[in-house]
């Protein structure tokens, strides 16, 4: 496939979303194509039916591995409509969040097992894997605290009834995926101010589009 | 566990939900206590609505492997609230298809393939194996005849827009399945007239439960 695909990653709270918006403009700006920004269920009407049932804050009887294997169909699903026909058409597509999400949150915090998170989700994606992925760290209580000082414009789900604990297993996840995968994954400080993240980001983004 | 999980397995139109609804009042009779006949979804509101899902005729756009990853969600779900209570309860679970079903509709009808196929479900049943699974065996095209005699008592589906070729597939899955596994899987044939079938059935269960 000719295009990029450039993946986003963190805890609750680093501030994907923020900086998504802000980064893709420049983006845009700078290679004078379109860019692609998707995140799960992306408008995909089956994957955003899926999303509705793992999210519904009243499925409380939902088994973990049941959670995982619908996240894992909610991915394909939208892996097939909207990700591998961009990359087929050259596109630079900006995921936020993608397997490296539920290897963090299924397979360590919810305690199934990474490898065994891994094994459904190369099912999932036939072993696509993003060219590039940026993790933006950020501390479990810190992270926390921005989504409860945003929690007037952000949707109450069923995740955000987890703990502390779990919120910092995520984080511990994630470091450790970071290490183990250093040639794909960048980190990036995600406690400093918006416009430092979204400028490291960017130029990590563009260096490799540029190679 | 100390319960006998038994499933029931064949192509469509084999005859397996009237099997099961002579077969449940004699091996009550027979073994003196309750014995749980269930299908997927079973009563779980979870895994109801992974299945109603799946089957939308409308959800053409729907992958294969999404497809897949659904079954496995919802077995998962199925199995975690109902199988696996009532096997360690001690009953004997009599359960209408189950992962060869997967392996045969989606793994080699589909064409996915079995060893993958297998792998999410595996993942979903943490390898829990059924003690005795009949399969009922019919050709494709007497299948297709007796859902189509029988059209009026059935929800059409998505799986009901297949062609008779899909069908074949399907049916010479089960064939192979049945003879690699002939330790666990108990070939019925399936176009006998009913009664016959039952009594097969009942005298192969009887056998299992009173070893």
């Amino acid at each position: 496939m000719k295009g990029t695909f450039i993946t986003i990653e963190g805890p609750d709270g680093a501030g994907k979303t923020s900086v998504i918006k802000k980064l893709i403009p420049m983006l845009v700006q700078a290679v004078q194509q379109e860019i692609v920004a998707t995140r799960e269920p992306g408008g995909s009407r089956i994957a955003e039916e899926i999303r509705e049932l793992i999210l519904n804050p009243t499925n409380t009887e939902m088994d973990i591995r049941t959670e995982a294997l619908l996240y894992a169909a909610g991915r394909r699903q939208h892996l097939v409509e909207k990700i591998i026909p961009a990359l087929k058409a050259g596109k630079v597509v900006v995921c936020d969040r993608f397997v490296d999400s539920s290897l963090a949150y299924q397979g360590v915090a919810r305690g199934i097992g990474t490898s065994e998170v891994a094994e459904i989700n190369q099912f999932a994606t036939e072993n696509l894997s993003p060219d590039l992925t940026l993790y933006l760290d950020i501390e479990a209580h810190a992270g926390l605290e921005r989504i409860n000082q945003n929690k007037n414009n952000r949707q109450f789900d069923r995740l955000d009834q987890e703990t502390l604990e779990f919120h910092e297993k995520v984080r511990s996840a994630y470091l450790t995926i970071a290490k183990e995968q250093s040639e794909r994954i960048v980190q990036i400080d995600a406690s400093q101010d918006l416009e430092t993240v979204v400028e490291q980001c960017y130029h990590v983004i563009i260096e490799k589009l540029r190679v």
